[in-house]
């Protein structure tokens, strides 16, 4: 029996879904690529894949009455993950998936110098005198050496009197257009652990014409790495699943790059992958269990370069998809594409820190000759997961905190949405203002109330039986619910802190030197790009008297990415990066375990 | 309705074919590799494919009566390209797929350093100490940079503590095998107009294990390659029929090489294919109708290296197949493979000139420094083609003739067989004798009657109203019938000697040398190599005063294929080879012309 489900987003109907009976509906969304937040993976315990259900729903289970408040329950919110599909259904989708995602990036470097280009050729007319070969004349019009052997029966069938367009590279052709007026393109894609971002650049001009962002819909097997190499462990053909839906995902946000910019698949002949290394084998559909555990031994971290085609990717089939390499199972591409992003392959006399805080912290310290770098846990804290009402960067999201003079509050939400929720720069402003004004001691417990002045005293509230502070109150909030910061929130913040300052630490001991030897901090990743750099040098996450040295680079990875397809010698320069790069590994070195202890504590 | 075609072979049943109501015999067993002599392309017109017919025949045509003699339609023969099938059958097939083939070569010259190489290794524990990935150990263990997604693949799902066989070469990893002590394996292939030859070479030793020759099964499209390229111009599908014919067959050969060395397809990891342009556009289903007219431009003529899995090639699916390159539409890879196998790459003082004769000639006349080569229709004399009696390299094919002291004849044929007609060697051997022992004239006409001695006087007798020489009565022979030499045979002679004549006069010309200045002749192909040099001075198509400086290379165009398996080196000593070489086109050259019309002199 086949059931219709009717999917509403933005008010409007979105699609029809067809679904068989007891079809899971978080499933059924996942395979028409609507990406829900799913922290725990669809176990059931995140609380967070809510759909409101209009028409159709079975009975709730006492799992979901846990997770859900009376309110919502009221509203017919449901967990998709727990709903089975018994009967036609509507239901509305929040507008989850227009995370705000980070496109922008520095200006970048590096010459414009890619590694396809075109060229239209038209052959002389063979005579006598010259019995060249079609191939010869090729080969001498472009001065390569190779061909495929599609390429080579392409040719034998071609019009040989009239013109061509060969994409070649340094050694080869590429491609034989017949007729094609359109510029050659490329794309730099960053896929990271939450969100993809993808940039369209003009690969004749150098230009990027545009970006694309969408939530990584791996998220629904998992929010975090480590639940997503689980999935692959725990279920049948799970490697092959969690490489499909990235490249799915890529595909359609591929074809409405294509469509908005009047483009045809084929005028893609080149695409750069950067991502954390557990998302590149998913990408490359490699198993990742061995960086899961001790030694965090990855298949592979070299650079790689297939075409298009081996891997699904829907550019032209003869184009280029080129992977750049990674460090070490948790130091990615991403964070090479940063360094490259921060010209860390220009050698010279400064110092520079590199500081990429998404869903794990990465951290570069580099003099002008080594680079040493390492990776902590920063816990998705700032991605909204395993804070009480953590949102990720969508509208609505409390996203900048203040509390003035006078002792009231100024909050900005992202797109000024009514308040849904606190998003990591939030989070981060929030318990910096705390610390600031005296609402938590730098041991993070909130301060007795009986000391606390009246205003911040009205504010302190319970929430699941943890004391916490309300932000924003029920009226004001989308769900009609009071917006709180509990103590366990700030205990959250507190670890992800300590994880990056003590990893900065490490790095400082490895060369011997102190933060006013610093000369600039590089802030990258999805989280690194919108803290408010003050608060956190007022937790001591960053030292704060490096403060006015702090530089947000936006997307450096993407950066990184676009450097690499706009000029070929960028293989060279991270070849040179990596060769200087020495990692360290934090997890089984006491030290590090020591500083982390006294990381925790705010203010140092 | 679906008929039984008995195929006896040597007197043994060897198959039963299927076949439909009247399906032509011809195509029938030629759809089953069975290869008959079709100089005509199975047009009905050079009535050499007979088959004996022992029961199911229709009705002869007239055609047929024309082209075969009252005895031979007594005893039941017919021509397969004119029989068509209308009820069962049983038809015994001559043994002419048993060409002895030319597997013998030159001492080879060159390294033994083969491209690709074995290594088995283990990879050490990893640990935190050394979190290099899988993929870096392995590019650390063998010193190469590059993978490709299938063998990525592979490396992630293979068990990483047990040893594994590594195939490589100098920048990439080819294969990753879990269990196989067997040696590295390649072939070296010939692909000539008549006859194809394999060789299978031990890449972990260097030594030619075994070889194997057959019929190019093309030839049931044509004798020669302008009646091929005619097929593929007239025929729907024509090129993939040219190309399927030969895969198959060579993957047959290579299922015979495999079987008789204990081995597996997948041990072959390298195959060198050499051959004439044409071939060469035929095994990679390339049209090559350009060639057959001026100005003789081919598709390619550069070396190409390809996946054998792109072929169809029944060797490991990653392994090489490389091409080796040719010069130009009429020069082809089997001649440049001729150069390497005679040295011409060591640059020296000495004039070297190399003649391969088979279907066509090429000549290739090299000083220290430059070398300058061109092509004439040596015609198919040579090959059993347009001669009365000719036949190829058969068992019973007269290979060589004498005329002793006192007017006897002495002759000698392939396996000491009955006569059974006359191939290439014994037809330059009788018309050399004939112009020694003044039975013809310097212009090619017999003697008059009246003017020959009593012993020679008595052969003279008529064939199809032409003045011939009987060489074998008819009661010694195969058929039953004489085995004689026409004057149209002679025709036939002088022709192609004094187009080889002529090439080497205009090489001579163009470097201004003497045949005294000339250091080597080297003699290669399937006719340079068994003719017998004498006969050749004798008639002048070799120069007399260089009889002592002639030396017959054997298979030159697979010993310079088996010197590429064996040394990587070689495709550089090639380049270098074609960067000196200068092709000169003779077909409109007035020189040319008036040096060919001197040259069908004998004795000049």
């Amino acid at each position: 029996m086949n059931y219709s489900v009717i999917v509403n987003k933005g008010g409007n109907k979105d699609k029809v879904l067809k679904a068989a009976d007891n079809k899971n509906l978080l499933e059924l969304l996942g395979e028409h690529n609507y990406s829900l937040d799913t922290y725990c993976g669809g176990m059931g315990k995140c609380g967070k894949c809510k759909v409101q259900v209009v028409k159709g729903a079975d009975n709730i289970t006492s799992q979901e009455k846990k997770l859900l408040t009376g309110k919502e329950i009221k509203e017919g919110i449901r967990l998709a993950c727990l709903l089975k599909i018994t009967g036609d259904m509507e239901i509305n989708l929040q507008l989850k998936d227009e995370i705000v995602a980070l496109t922008s990036g520095l200006k970048q470097k590096g010459e414009f110098n890619p590694e396809y280009r075109k060229k239209n050729i038209t052959f002389e007319e063979p005579d006598l005198e010259d019995q060249r070969s079609f191939l010869t004349r090729l080969y001498d019009l472009i001065s390569v050496s190779d061909i495929n052997i599609d390429l080579l029966k392409k040719l034998d069938n071609v019009n040989k009197k009239k013109p061509l367009n060969i994409i070649y590279d340094d050694t080869k052709i590429i491609d034989i257009q017949k007729e094609n007026n359109h510029d050659l393109y490329g794309l730099a894609i960053d896929i990271g652990t939450t969100t993809v971002v993808l940039y369209l650049l003009n690969l004749n001009t150098g230009k990027t014409e545009d970006s694309y962002s969408l939530p990584n819909p791996q998220q629904k097997f998992g929010a975090d790495v480590i639940s997503r190499i689980n999935y692959t462990i725990d279920n049948p053909r799970g490697i092959e699943k969690m490489q499909s839906v990235i490249i799915n995902s890529l595909n359609n946000a591929i074809d409405k790059l294509i469509k908005g910019n009047d483009l045809n698949h084929e005028d893609i002949y080149m695409s750069t992958i950067v991502g954390n290394t557990i998302m590149l084998h998913f990408f490359m559909g490699i198993n990742a269990e061995s960086i899961a555990n001790s030694p965090f031994t990855p298949l592979f971290t070299e650079l790689l370069e297939f075409k298009a085609k081996e891997l699904g990717l829907k550019i032209n089939k003869n184009g280029l998809i080129q992977i750049l390499p990674s460090i070490s199972g948790y130091i990615g591409a991403d964070i090479v594409a940063d360094m490259l992003a921060v010209n860390l392959n220009n050698m010279n006399d400064e110092i520079n820190l590199l500081v990429d805080i998404g869903t794990n912290g990465e951290m570069v310290l580099s003099t002008g000759e080594n680079i040493y770098t390492c990776s902590t846990a920063a816990g998705p804290a700032f991605e909204g997961a395993n804070i009480a009402h953590g949102v990720a960067g969508i509208p609505g999201a409390i996203s900048s905190f203040e509390i003035k003079e006078d002792g009231k509050i100024h909050l900005e939400t992202i797109k000024d949405k009514r308040p849904e929720g606190i998003c990591g720069s939030g989070l981060l402003d929030i318990v910096a203002e705390f610390y600031d004004k005296n609402i938590i001691k730098a041991g993070g417990g909130f301060i007795k109330n009986e000391n606390l002045p009246e205003i911040h005293r009205q504010k302190m509230t319970t929430y699941n039986d943890l004391k916490a502070y309300c932000i924003v109150d029920a009226e004001h909030t989308v769900s009609g619910e009071e917006i709180v910061i509990t103590q366990k929130d700030i205990r959250e913040v507190q670890l992800a802190k300590g994880a990056i300052q003590a990893g900065i630490k490490i790095l400082k001991n490895k060369i011997g030197i102190e933060n006013k030897d610093i000369d600039n901090i590089y802030l990258a990743g999805g989280f690194g790009n919108y803290l408010n750099p003050r608060s956190a040098c007022i937790l001591g996450m960053l030292p704060r008297q490096l403060e006015n040295k702090i530089t947000q680079i936006g997307n450096g990875a993407g950066t990184g990415a676009r450097i690499c397809l706009k000029d070929k010698k960028a293989k060279l320069y991270i070849e040179n990066l990596i060769d200087r790069v020495e990692y360290i590994e934090l997890s089984e070195r006491k030290d590090f375990q020591a500083e982390f202890m006294s990381s925790m504590k705010f203010g140092r």
